[in-house]
């Protein structure tokens, strides 16, 4: 089967949901984009491992990246799509419809449509984006090709209901320990228990009122929050260990370094040891190229919460936003399905900021 | 080899130390402790299962029961035992020296010497002390034979220093539970975190001061303790549960049903499950034959704090007390050690008190 660029991006939708592509499973999907694309001559097309880089080469005063991965979690019943009607409205379920192959159609079909975009445009389709970030394909280019990632701002196809959501906060998470000694329960006075000295971290938390801080044009709500606590040895002692797993989301002005600082300030006087953090992105949206692009798509921009690669631009010095059909609280849930007619509207308006109409 | 009875105390301990016991594994020590007892004609024999009972018919006025376990906990390269001095004082070292075969010992050696003690006694040896209540020996032959438990006093040789430990707490074990909403962590104010609401919980317990209580004669210091605490979904979701376990350990002067209203009051607005309860048991200390046997072995009464099966005699309305040689915080230890002049003096307590000397 050739893949039909020329179809509606629904069709195209389809064609790609129906060839699974499970994370690490990629392989028939990217042949299939690469032979697509390659039929096209004004792209330059670039292959590496399951990515399929395609890029004009017009010699814009700008260049915009436009990516989407391939994969998606595991399949659940919900292979092949079909269109369903939900109240009047009518959706293409199925896995992927969301995260997302919807965002995927709309670029592949505008690859190949538009052969003089007012920017030039390196698009990027990548594996491994749901699974260990070591094996993400855009995360591999960008260590392998770097230059590949020369841009003025990056359109990734995340799902965002249609909005254009820009950046994304940072996320830390740390261990806070108490300590205490054990001891026999029915002695509990001989002992010190490390549950119970975790009552002031609890409290801290409970009282903390995450701020909403402004960068670039969007306010950023952050979060500060126990994810898991354990604590215990047996029915019958009294614990010498309390340990509460927390994970600060940090708005994209803030460092890392910050970050760790604000959650030790929050947390002084108990031990944190700091497990993992990665930096937000900032969004961009005040530079000109940003502001025609809102103006162009007719779009709402937002904060991008939760972490996405978007980041991996933004570590680059590029500034980049989400923006996809789909609903993302329907992404890896077996109902997963996306609006018609928000794929018709992602598609009219990155045509219409692409080409200058 | 037959057990020779007229040995000392602590070549009894070594021999039946010397003879592996651990739970679920006591035939063959059974075995010996039947043969040997079955020599005395002063003595009627009953067995039941791997519970050996020897008692006297002499038609005293008052009987008393007597009883040891002959289980241990698993051998950890410390059996067989050694004779070993530390700062010049004597110890027997070995698994089973305190947790109970010196007790057990000393009562064999009792059983076979007192031909008319002052009091009928009942001596009871029993199997699977130390592994769950429904193989528990004692507990096996109350449920079968009631009528053998028929006593005015009851002395269990668990360890206590060679000092009399009264009665017991009662221990009381509950979940409290605290629900919130699921969500990502990245959009944390669309949940509700139920780690966050489990604060005031160990607030509560942390600042909880356990009274002590005096109960004929003794003064029993309670306690309240989370003894684990768990929550959390996975590093990004905002938890809708938390989980804390807490033990009680209530004077036996306090009912389960008072107890698990007490814990409902230091814990009102949270939902609390009650998971697992037993009663404490009265020393009765304040009895004429209590207070002769504390007289005539010369030793000081304090109130045990464990469970420990003189509840059992206490649920049949039997006061009970602990009374044996070895420290109990050195039971299960690898380095279980009993010190020789406690097996002396408490061979010494018993025989003065039984004997009328």
């Amino acid at each position: 089967m050739l893949l039909d660029l020329s179809a509606s991006s629904l069709d195209i939708t389809r064609a790609i949901c129906d060839i699974p592509s499970v994370s690490g499973a990629e392989g028939r999907l990217a042949d299939e984009i690469e032979e697509a694309v390659r039929a096209h001559p004004h792209l330059e097309v670039i292959r590496h491992g399951n990515t399929i880089v395609a890029r004009t080469n017009l010699g814009r005063a700008q260049r915009v990246v436009i990516a989407g991965h391939i994969d998606t979690v595991p399949i659940n019943g919900n292979v092949p799509t079909r269109r369903i009607a939900i109240e009047g409205e009518e959706f293409l379920w199925g896995r992927g419809t969301v995260d997302m192959k919807a965002g995927v159609a709309v670029q592949l079909r505008l690859a190949a449509e538009l052969t003089a975009p007012i920017v030039d445009i390196t698009w990027m389709w990548y594996d491994n984006e749901e699974v260990e970030a070591s094996k993400n394909g855009l995360g591999l280019l960008a260590a392998d090709r770097p230059e590949l990632f020369q841009a003025d701002f990056a359109i990734l196809g995340e799902p965002s209901n249609g909005q254009v959501e820009g950046g994304c906060n940072g996320t830390l998470r740390a261990i806070v320990r108490t300590r205490g000694v054990r001891a026999h329960s029915a002695r509990s006075w001989v002992g010190e228990n490390a549950i119970h000295g975790a009552a002031p971290i609890l409290a801290r938390l409970a009282e903390y009122r995450a701020r909403e801080i402004p960068v670039e044009g969007l306010g950023y709500r952050e979060g500060l929050n126990a994810v898991r606590i354990t604590g215990g040895v047996a029915g019958n002692v009294i614990p010498d260990l309390c340990e509460v797993e927390v994970n600060y989301r940090f708005a994209p002005s803030r460092s890392i370094a910050g970050a760790e600082a604000h959650v030790r300030s929050v947390l002084a006087g108990f031990e944190v040891e700091i497990t993992d953090a990665a930096d937000g992105a900032r969004p961009g949206l005040d530079a000109p190229i940003a502001q025609q692009f809102l103006a162009a798509v007719g779009a709402e921009a937002r904060p991008k919460y939760g972490w996405t690669d978007v980041a991996r631009f933004s570590a680059l010095g590029v500034p980049a936003v989400n923006y996809g059909p789909g609903d993302p609280h329907l992404a890896h849930h077996d109902e997963e399905r996306v609006p018609l007619a928000q794929i018709e509207d992602v598609e009219r308006g990155l045509r219409a900021w692409l080409s200058g109409a």
